[in-house]
């Protein structure tokens, strides 16, 4: 009998804590297996009664979670938590807790409920509006979104940028004054590596767009992804029109993918990404099973694994040097003549394109960065709703040499700003690759052997490396003070540039 | 603008009580969502977080449904409801949610929890011993079960049977009384047909018993519920270990079936079966979506749908008429040289058994009504646990002059009395088959060309006069209600013993 345990008063209020955090997450839970169904599997005509179903199940663990006697439990537990070692997993809890409750509680319910609706019709507008290239339609709805984000940030005051809070939903303790700089350096550096690019000759993907069918290409991705680590025993793999990765339990970890017949390049890499992600999730600790700690420690810490996986792992020379004779052996008739070295210039193409989904891992970031600099811009007031497209097609004319021949291909592509708020939005997806390569850089130190083993089709060293440093402590850590504890200082620029520079300098001779 | 209805103060309470009601309902769907997943698509280690998921959520939509204000909701409203027309959707609304809420309420909240927790601990020490044939383990249990069965009947008193509480959770209105009227008569006009059928030649189902594949008898099955008129827009069709069919709201009814593909008989009629409860559900008035309303009403009636479709119709001579051409061209190999003759009297072969769940339709009533009378007696007293098993030997050798070898397949066959209450469980199931007949007849005498246009593959005159007779109402009526409605009287046997004697008289040449 644990004696000591018994006589601490504060085990039956953690305990307490600990019960309505679970219950929250249970509902929580539930409505992420709403989504996933929605989805996956939803017959048409249950859309109606699905939408009902998600805001009441989202609304009534909100209730349970701004509850103040949640509050009170915290007030009562953070003396105790104060003494206890930093890390330790309650101490933790109560601290990630309180950050996650005061957020919820400064928002109040009212503004919540009017911002999502006004999100819910934006979207319906957006939809509407973005095939028919109409943003005359779209600026009073985004000029009332821009004034909601900015009420939003100044429930939190205080902040250094107004941008700050915006961003902390996302990436908590990154600030956009850091963010703007790591962004700056990166446009400098990348821009004449895509220029040099751009003098080539472009590399040829015909090899990738023949046609492949459905069942072996999601085949091959299952087995790819299996090899990598993903555990289906805990976990599945569904079909769906946009992939994403979605956790019921640390034992339920599901990814989904699409597949595109006449295109190779779809559904593996999609599936390793979302692959990442899960990883991720299944790494998590055990002992923090239905509790907030339990989940990935934000947006670009996320996208980092997603990203490393899929491009630093999945798109290199060593890992195409394993699978693609197995690839060749799936589609005999497709690819027995293509060349191990063709196929590798076809997945890492590069090319200044329009849409941002569709690019390349390095032009990618520049689709990011303008956005993120738009970002701040409007919500400073430098920039007003009504000159957004102009000031897209010009500043995309700068960072690509191309103009969009419409805003439906500018400024109307993404459904972010249409769907939630304008600030916080896309930093993570950028984040995520200049992390994956100083992650990859640090793993790389502690087991040079990892890039042999690839070619082995071994991912052990490099999973297992992943999951004590990263994966296990779910949200124990900030992102801040988890990229320090792996790497020793904060996110740096440098690895990620050497990765870029290394691969397509070779790939293209600069 | 509606100036009656703004004026009139019972809209705002009505309005909050379906409120209320529409949250419990998107729980309640919630809830089943996880079930229909546990059992279609849950990788296994998901299974410990899916429990603990499903316990959270129903205790939340139990706690909110005995919630006082729902009482007050429901005092206010009754006085304006006994002014309506007894039909109407609101008064039935009313109505129907009074019943409901006294039921809840009468059960005391810690009772029920550990009620479920015994419940739990025997299912699972019920799955342990059945296949040890170890009924010794399970008498403590059992007995324990049989004590918490009569508590839970006395928590509404004034029953004329104990068992009258009990059989109304599943049957509202229905009596043990009554029930044992209609099942001695049937079992008394039940057993000379069984024992006449036994002393011809058992009929030969070779045919059923060779390979058919998976993917066939799926799509076969797949067309033919379709062609009944199960909407797939709504609903759709998933693989599982122990078919059901599950609503998540009134645009989204599924079914499940398993396959095996050394057995015929298995798939289709399973699907047809799932189907014949989900045409019910599809069939509920728009009008009652997310509401108490829209559901079917009560185990008899629901059962009395799933076997109309499977027994009367998919099972018919005319049923197969239309159909066997279609699986002879599915399955040439294996069909072609089999007459439809062959085909039909194998898919209506009746043969005493030792299993419920395998029976045929005719002997399949009196495994349900030998347990009907067991639950009687023990609830009475009459008999005790500890002489179970051999009371069953016994019962068992009168009814089908064989005895099981053990009681694995005996008295532990059914999961019913070691996962809730002894009591209610089983009525339902023969009550489905004798109103299956009742129903049809009524359909008959309303439309004589049904048989005919079920021999050209048609059924809307049937199915629209079901919806229209039954399922339109959910449960906006009682079980006898309906019946009276439907029938002009109670529920009869005649219809039935007509159809059995008839059907197969013919078959056995009786």
């Amino acid at each position: 009998m644990d004696k000591g345990r018994r006589e601490d008063p504060m085990h039956d209020i953690l305990q307490e804590l600990k019960t309505r955090l679970q219950e929250i997450n249970d509902l929580g839970s539930a409505t992420s297996l709403l989504h996933w169904d929605q989805a996956t599997y939803m017959p048409p005509k249950g859309a109606a009664a699905r939408a009902r179903q998600l805001a009441t199940l989202s609304r009534l663990s909100q209730e349970k979670f701004v509850d103040p006697a949640i509050g009170k439990l915290l007030d009562q537990l953070e003396p105790w938590a104060e003494e206890q070692p930093y890390d330790t997993d309650d101490a933790s809890l109560i601290r990630v807790v309180r950050r996650d409750y005061e957020e919820a509680i400064k928002i109040p319910t009212a503004f919540m409920a009017e911002f999502s609706e006004h999100s819910a019709l934006s979207y319906q507008a957006w939809a509407k509006a973005r095939p028919e290239n109409d943003f005359a339609s779209l600026q009073p709805i985004l000029e009332k979104t821009l004034d909601y984000s900015r009420q939003l940030a100044d429930f939190f005051p205080g902040y250094e940028h107004i941008a700050d809070p915006l961003i902390d939903f996302a990436d908590y303790g990154m600030k956009a004054s850091d963010v703007r700089v790591l962004f700056g350096e990166l446009r400098q550096q990348l821009s004449p590596i895509v220029q040099a690019i751009s003098e080539q000759a472009p590399a040829d993907d015909a090899c990738l767009r023949q046609v492949f069918p459905e069942a072996e290409q999601l085949q091959f991705s299952e087995e790819v992804v299996r090899q990598l680590g993903y555990d289906f025993q805990r976990g599945r793999m569904d079909k769906t029109h946009h992939p994403f990765m979605t956790k019921f339990s640390l034992g339920d970890v599901r990814i989904t993918t699409r597949v595109k017949e006449e295109f190779l390049g779809e559904c593996l890499y999609s599936v390793i990404h979302e692959g990442g992600h899960a990883m991720y999730e299944q790494g998590i600790r055990r002992e923090l099973e239905g509790l907030p700690l339990a989940s990935g420690t934000g947006a670009g810490l996320h996208e980092s694994q997603s990203r490393l996986w899929e491009n630093i792992v999945g798109r290199s020379r060593a890992f195409t040097e394993y699978f693609y004779p197995r690839l060749q052996a799936l589609f005999p008739a497709q690819l027995k003549d293509v060349p191990l070295e063709t196929y590798y210039r076809a997945i890492n193409k590069v090319e200044r394109s329009l849409i941002r989904t569709d690019a390349d891992e390095v032009t990618y970031n520049l689709h990011v960065m303008l956005r993120f600099d738009f970002e701040l811009d409007l919500l400073e007031g430098k920039l007003a709703i009504k000159d957004l497209p102009e000031a897209w097609h010009a500043r995309f004319a700068e960072d690509f040499g191309m103009r969009a021949p419409d805003d439906r291909d500018g400024v109307l592509q993404d459904v972010h700003w249409f769907a939630g708020q304008i600030g916080g939005a896309f930093q993570g997806y950028t984040l995520g690759n200049v992390l994956s390569a100083q992650f990859y850089s640090q793993a790389l130190e502690a087991h040079p052997e990892i890039s042999d083993q690839i070619r082995q089709g071994q991912f052990d060293t490099l999973r297992t490396w992943l999951t004590e440093n990263i994966y296990q402590h779910g949200r124990k850590y900030t992102e801040p003070e988890l990229i320090e504890r792996v790497t020793g200082g904060p996110v740096a620029l440098e690895p990620y540039i050497a990765y870029l520079k290394g691969k397509y300098g070779e790939l293209y001779q600069l």
